[in-house]
């Protein structure tokens, strides 16, 4: 039998079953218990986490007492550039933007572009590093503070990055990532050091700073199974395990069994124009009837509905409105060409704005960057 | 049955057949043609040419058209600092000086901190930094030219290194790693990844003179392993291979089979006491008789001899002067008592003034160092 659905930091494939992952990958899911408690921190909750998208979790109670008994901690995420930003990859960013404000930490973005270099044969290392530069933007554009922010490429900062590296690898042997990863012979050397690299800013502002603090990292649970490792080598090294907040992934537009893909048709790009966007979502896959007749009598379906989940994930922060458009499709009130209309219209305003903040972002590189 | 002899980058044992190493790694003899040839440039030729310790070698006659031909070449070699120097590491320097000397050719000389961090759990990362700069002032002490030399540790330099090192490391798979150096999955990662470091100063000047260079790499035998995998890239990347020559490692002071080991009281540091080497030299194995009446009868064996091979590697660069000891010790002219005496003032000799050279060599290491 084919396995049902394939989730590691480089593929993605079949339809994802959230709750069979935490079961696989040994991760908890969030309760209602830390809802209660991060709100009395945090209030009002993100409609990321309000909406069951940032799903799971390892320790993130743990951050919750350290936070309480005053000893803080600093949020850690990243992005392997290998191409544009898609809305997919700011997911985890706008979450840790919300935690940065209601928090008031440090944060360390890691641009990957020795691991893009190293996986993909056909990108160079010019490439890999002018896309780190690109997406760059996308992160100053969110608004993180300058003040509490750094965001840094791996082979600028490598002198700072290396030590800790090394302390790493010395305590991950190839059995490991093999089990991890699923890592085969074939696999060249410089992939197979690389998890290091991914582990080192979880240490990053202990080493800095010169005392143990601890990391929370938020990003999408294909991740996980980096952070797995680090965790494992963290107590070795005499640091805290980081602890982490998991994202479900975007779907991509083409809906049903291929999630989150980054293909140019079935993603929005931050880099999009108006025409782009109206093409990709006419084409987008919805819950809708064959006819506009059965779908006035019969109603559409939200829930597989990729346009329904751009609202529940980025564009109708308001649950009262998302509530709303969720029943009258389901009540045939509104047809999918209205709809995706709306969405059109959401997603053209969020990005007019957020270009003019990336433009802006061009003269803001220095006040966040984080070089040897 | 038992593999006879082990040589590989980080394990020497057995008594060494180096013909059939030469074999085994696929190297060429250095030839009579390639002596004549050399001694064209360089002249007279370095006793441990004219004694056949530099035998081997990789495209060393590439070397030499290209210096022929005006397109030059630069000289490549280094040390895993996990301990101090002794004897047999500053033998292919004292090559690599003899080379510099003649030829006028820049010189990048390696010190591995991170390898020796990552292959012996032993060691800090303080250690191996601590070591790399006590075994930088026997380099500098040897006398190489500052303007043409210069020396840096891999986490020092990292900044320049690194991107270099993830160009090779993407074409070289587990499969190679461990088909050459016989790792297996316990290896931990960093060490799997190593190779790539030692690789990259074969490409630094080429890199940062921004045209092709050939690097010639005088080096033990036992280094080729990781020069072999250099040269498999180098195409890959639009470099020239790397040319290599070997030396025949010093045997250690206990003698037959146990081969160039770092033991303590079986090598002559650099920062030995005369006392120290008093007690190393008269517990040396010679191939002496086992009573003074009959090694004067019968004569002794300077083949198997500890001492001689002091004088042959090191301290008799006079061919006549080593011939001489060679015929007394088989004629029964001179007793192993009397021959440790000799070896004993020579090395004190030797070593009290390069102890001193050591001393000024502390002031002089920002005229040779490389850092980012």
């Amino acid at each position: 039998m084919a396995e049902d659905f394939i989730v590691t930091p480089w593929e993605v494939k079949g339809e994802i079953d959230y709750d069979k992952l935490v079961e696989r990958f040994g991760t908890q899911l969030v309760s209602q218990e830390i809802l209660d408690r991060l709100e009395k921190h945090a209030s009002p909750l993100h409609h990321l986490i309000r909406r069951g998208i940032i799903y799971s979790h390892r320790d993130f109670n743990r951050i919750l007492d350290d936070y309480e008994k005053g000893n803080g901690f600093f949020l850690y995420t990243g992005r392997g550039p290998s191409g544009d930003t898609h809305l997919g990859h700011i997911l985890p960013w706008i979450l840790t933007k919300w935690l940065q404000d209601n928090f008031k930490v440090k944060f360390y973005f890691q641009l990957t572009d020795d691991e893009k270099f190293m996986f993909d044969d056909g990108l160079t290392r010019e490439d890999t590093k002018k896309y780190a530069y690109e997406n760059m933007l996308d992160v100053i554009a969110l608004g993180f503070d300058p003040k509490l922010t750094k965001i840094f490429l791996d082979t600028e900062l490598i002198h700072t990055l290396y030590p800790i590296a090394i302390d790493v690898a010395r305590r991950i042997n190839f059995s490991k990532v093999r089990a991890v990863f699923g890592f085969d012979s074939s696999h060249n050397i410089g992939s197979i050091f690389y998890t290091s690299m991914q582990a080192v800013p979880c240490f990053l502002e202990s080493v800095l700073e010169g005392r143990n603090i601890a990391c929370l990292i938020p990003c999408g649970i294909d991740q996980d199974p980096h952070f797995r490792i680090a965790r494992d080598v963290a107590p070795l090294l005499g640091y805290y395990k980081p602890a982490l907040l998991h994202n479900k992934l975007l779907p991509s537009l083409a809906g049903g069994d291929k999630m989150s893909a980054s293909l140019p048709h079935t993603s929005v790009f931050t880099t999009d124009q108006p025409d782009d966007v109206r093409k990709k979502i006419v084409n987008a896959f919805t819950g809708g009837r064959v006819s506009v007749e059965e779908q006035k009598k019969l109603g559409a379906n939200p829930d597989i509905c990729t346009v329904y989940h751009y609202y529940m994930y980025f564009f109708m922060p308001e649950d009262d409105e998302l509530r709303d458009i969720y029943l009258k499709c389901k009540g045939g009130e509104i047809l999918c060409g209205e709809c995706k209309q709306i969405l059109i219209e959401k997603i053209n305003g969020f990005l007019k704005e957020h270009q003019q903040k990336r433009e802006e972002a061009k003269d803001r590189i220095e006040d966040f960057i984080l070089r040897d």
